[in-house]
């Protein structure tokens, strides 16, 4: 808190200046390269003869604006949970998404629909942009309280990239099925924050702790994102598969998952909890463990049955993450992990991961019939037989790991540059700093800003 | 609260035992009889020659989120309101119908879609599903804040399987026509829960009084679950019925009739109020009474002005029920009804089915052409008269009347059983009992605690 | 406060009495001109040789569904930002959105789908009166806090009439073009809610200033009004276009505006913000500008990039307005506009309907091929050039803005009346006059009461 006039006049020019240099920089890039796809654009779309019903819009449409509401409502409220942290949670997962949707467009484009010079955007994109916010949060969820709005930028820049690159590397070099993101959005989203929060390790975290809990009505706001993200999952797993069965199996499976996993996540909290009673951080984060663990598989012959067990593994590792890992991660690890992103994305992605791995393994032209074309082209095609399906799905798991361990330390570098300002260790998970807080709140924070002013001083 | 240790113990592994043995059989019998229906499977839908666009998930499943919204976020918010137990009213709600969606899939799936040895699945057998979960959570509301979660899920897993079989009898045996279910959902969910209530009658309720009502906040999370069962409840009475037409004026006259029960629940409520002023619990509840009243006739020729009639009277008798009887049905009845499920889903349930009643025994080769079909397609087909569907619509009242009292009055007694540990008197409705709290409220309700203690042990 | 009895018993009854001819009113309109629409009739709908895939319910109902939780959850959340009406501001929404609902369906259908005597009804005018309850409602937004529900439903019924006249002359009349209603929506309610609260100025209305703010909760429960309206405005400016191309193509330039208004307002937030801190008030607001500016030219070839473009300078206007306008608006114009409506739905909206006329001016033949049929109709037939398109466009501007203030101005005075008893300066912003409180905010309330009681009387 003792930072000179000049520096702090400079603080607070940064935010602007960034967001006006982002979105310059985008609308420039826009401006060269972004068309509308053939879907959308008046002149392409009539040329031919569709029947409009064909638009892709009709058939994508409904889930785009489900996993629209994930993003924003699911995510923004679910970090809501933190006592004075709300305006934050939900203005900077406002910020980083929005920013994330226009350089995703820009970076995936390259990789996914850049054709004579140009990248062509319509429902699809606007889907696989969103999925790529998803990830950026989900690493947000890992450092939320311990950054500012500009390094978050910052971090989304780097990791719409390497998303970008990784997802690349995953569906398009190798052949590696993952509708759902398993890896690509999940474990990639999570190692990635947690390797910037490995490197932005506090050690005196704790002068923050009293503002680090819940109050009784920030964890109901926090349920509306639990909710939202619980009940549109289905959409998300199913927004980018194959047209017809594809999309119906993988809603369908990802249903059966999240009803599992809520179960097990239950019965797990009141049984670790010592009297018996259930923990409300376990029901928020560990009841969506379904979700995540069939992201890669929903949309393979899953099974109803091995959906229920899917979820229900994932809701208990979940559940046994929160109570037994999150602690060691921080004590041993030196990962301080806010959300537990952990547990809900990390380890549930990388069993997600295995079971695609299990299922690919597992398919036969028996069970897919002529189904196998979209679910496994390569199978199809005699291109590759499960086994090696499978082993490819393996290695995406490495890349993944790989990308995100890699690309976050180097994101938690970049975000230490001193002149980006972080919040002092006394006052992280503090809405003061960033927002203008109406009054009665305001009271007790600066009567907390005043009491802990001296400590940094100190 | 002078339980004996041992008691103790085994409470404390009740809830985690119950959950862990209630999914393991539901596992087990997804992975013996449960299959993938036509349009999920990859090897049936690319048998045989099918666009995508006919798959039954790009008509059904924008509907069926809504549904599914309004189960978990509606019904869970709009219980909310009490002023201590938001967390086991959400988090209850998420328990339930998480159980309920999976039992539900087969004892449904035994009655309505069982070929060859097993239950075909998609997005229909989703749908119903939620529907069910929907009976199951109105039931929940009329014994909220006076049952552990344990003795819930108890609850549910009867009334799952009584649920199947009075929509058997109702639909299939006797062919009566009910899409949006005033009678199989709304008036089988409340009266059950209302028979379950009255076996559990506590007349020392009042030593919990203090904490039956609301606070300023926890209404505003109440009106989150209002809004969202008033916007979709369109989609909850169309989800199931005939495609084309079917579904377009269902959720017309759902619109219609849900705006009229709005402006007579304020009417009412401002005219009863003794001062004038309006009640908050009114219009939480009363203002949904709209989408109750047709649930059975919104898929017939019911227009939009006898949407609007049914929607004005079941607004007006909802806001009445809560003024001056809910008191009565406590004090004269002993049923404590704490979400006045009577008011929202039973009254206007039978107001409904009698309205099913008179718009089927009006209907006329003439007013729905060749579309008569779809709607009566036993009349179409020449079996039955107008006046005879009618008479069938009114048996199903009492059939599902019957059904309902009796089977929730055995649900009641299969909750009293001692070991399932009910809270005690002064403890209902109290969110301390089964959750951890955050520190905040947790000093005011320890506070609680202390006080009441020696109340119950005296 | 110094009523006499008569009058206090009359007010009582004023509400009551309103709603009840209202709603008996509509309901008697109904009976005699609304009639099921083609695909909403079983008759109709069954004759000839439809495929229920064609049912125009497929094709817009999701986007409906949309709509409609913008207008209840969207609005009603935005507006429940002040500590003391958050029951007002969610219950008159309700309230007025369901009166506007009927009334506007009656309305609009006289103008847009009267043949044969009949008003025929479908999703189409489902979409349409839930655009005419958002005009409604931005009105609602400059007066919210200082009338009472008897006067908004009064001024209900006058705007709705106003919103049907200006639209019919806009777009059957001029044949301008205007899906997401720049003009007709959010200017006219902009302009028309700033002339009644021009009438009905208060120059004492500081006595409630205490109330006026938001405290931290109350900022959270706005936040799910924002970022409703925020993911699903793609949903509300495409609901009404062509199929096809034209409501893909809506959705995605609106959802890229968006993105970039939400950026500019946190850029200028910061920036202006003195010590560079954010103001929840513009986050809450002006990151919405950016789906408002395009309402007019999003079904246009407005490019990704003119998006973009546009949703940032909607962004800097609206953050700017809040911070320096607002305050003029009041002391030099004598406008208190509660919600700031002319800075999020005014300029912004004047803007859009600008843009709409440059984008409009640089239509060519090549740029939308076949298309041009669907989106400048008589362009398409060779009997308007695009400069005279955008003239109309233009004049189309300055009937919406004449019409708006007239009106509104009208309504003002209606609203005056003096039997109406609008609430004294010192209970302005305050829910206890209007509805019962629970408890704890009750004492608070009633101190309130008891202290500024003597200031009406002196």
């Amino acid at each position: 808190m003792a930072r000179s006039p000049r520096c702090a006049a400079g603080r607070r020019l940064q935010l602007p200046l960034l967001c006006l240099f982002l979105q310059g920089a985008t609308t420039i890039l826009f401006a060269v390269f972004v068309r509308y796809d053939q879907e959308t654009d008046a002149a392409l779309w009539h040329w031919g003869n569709h029947s409009n019903a064909d638009n892709e819009f009709y058939f994508r449409y409904p889930s785009f604006q489900d996993v629209h509401a994930m993003v924003f409502v699911g995510f923004g409220f679910l970090m809501a949970f933190l006592q004075r942290y709300g305006f934050s949670s939900l203005g900077f997962t406002f910020l980083l998404a929005s920013f994330a949707l226009q350089w995703s467009t820009l970076v995936q484009g390259f990789f996914h629909s850049f054709h004579s010079g140009c990248i062509h955007v319509g429902v699809e994109s606007m889907i696989n942009a969103d999925f790529c916010a998803g990830a950026v949060l989900i690493s947000f969820g890992a450092i939320l309280g311990k950054t500012g709005p500009a390094q978050l930028l910052l971090m989304a820049l780097l990791e719409v990239v390497l998303f970008g690159i990784n997802e690349f590397v995953l569906l398009s070099l190798l052949g590696v099925k993952d509708a759902g993101g398993s890896m690509t959005i999940h474990m990639f989203g999570a190692y990635f924050g947690l390797a910037v929060s490995r490197v932005l390790y506090r050690p005196q975290l704790e002068k923050s702790k009293h503002r680090q809990g819940s109050v009784y009505h920030s964890d109901l706001f926090a349920m509306i994102g639990t909710i939202f993200l619980w009940i549109f999952w289905p959409s998300f797993n199913s927004a980018p598969t194959m047209l017809g069965d594809g999309q119906h199996r993988t809603a369908l499976n990802t249903y059966y998952s999240l009803t599992a996993s809520t179960l097990s996540t239950f019965a797990l909290s009141a049984l670790v909890g010592g009297d018996g009673r259930l923990d409300m951080v376990h029901v928020q984060n560990a009841a969506l463990a379904g979700g995540v663990v069939v992201g890669t598989s929903a949309e393979m012959m899953l099974t109803p049955f091995g959906a229920l067990v899917a979820g229900f593994l994932a809701g208990t590792v979940s559940t046994l993450g929160y109570k037994f890992f999150t602690p060691v991660l921080e004590s041993k690890f030196k990962v301080q992990d806010t959300c537990g992103v952990h547990n809900l994305h990390g380890m549930p992605g990388v069993l997600g991961a295995l079971l695609g791995v299990l299922v690919a393994g597992l398919a036969t032209h028996e069970a897919y019939g002529d189904g196998l074309e979209s679910v496994f082209p390569l199978m199809a095609e005699g291109k590759r037989s499960a086994t090696s399906q499978a082993m490819y799905q393996f290695f995406g798991m490495f890349v993944t790991l790989m990308f995100a361990s890699v690309g976050g330390s180097l994101g938690g570098f970049l975000l230490r540059l001193s002149f980006l300002g972080s919040p002092p260790d006394s006052q992280c998970y503090e809405d003061q700093i960033y927002w203008k807080v109406p009054g009665e709140h305001e009271d007790e924070a600066q009567g907390a800003l005043r009491v802990e002013e001296p400590d940094t001083q100190a």
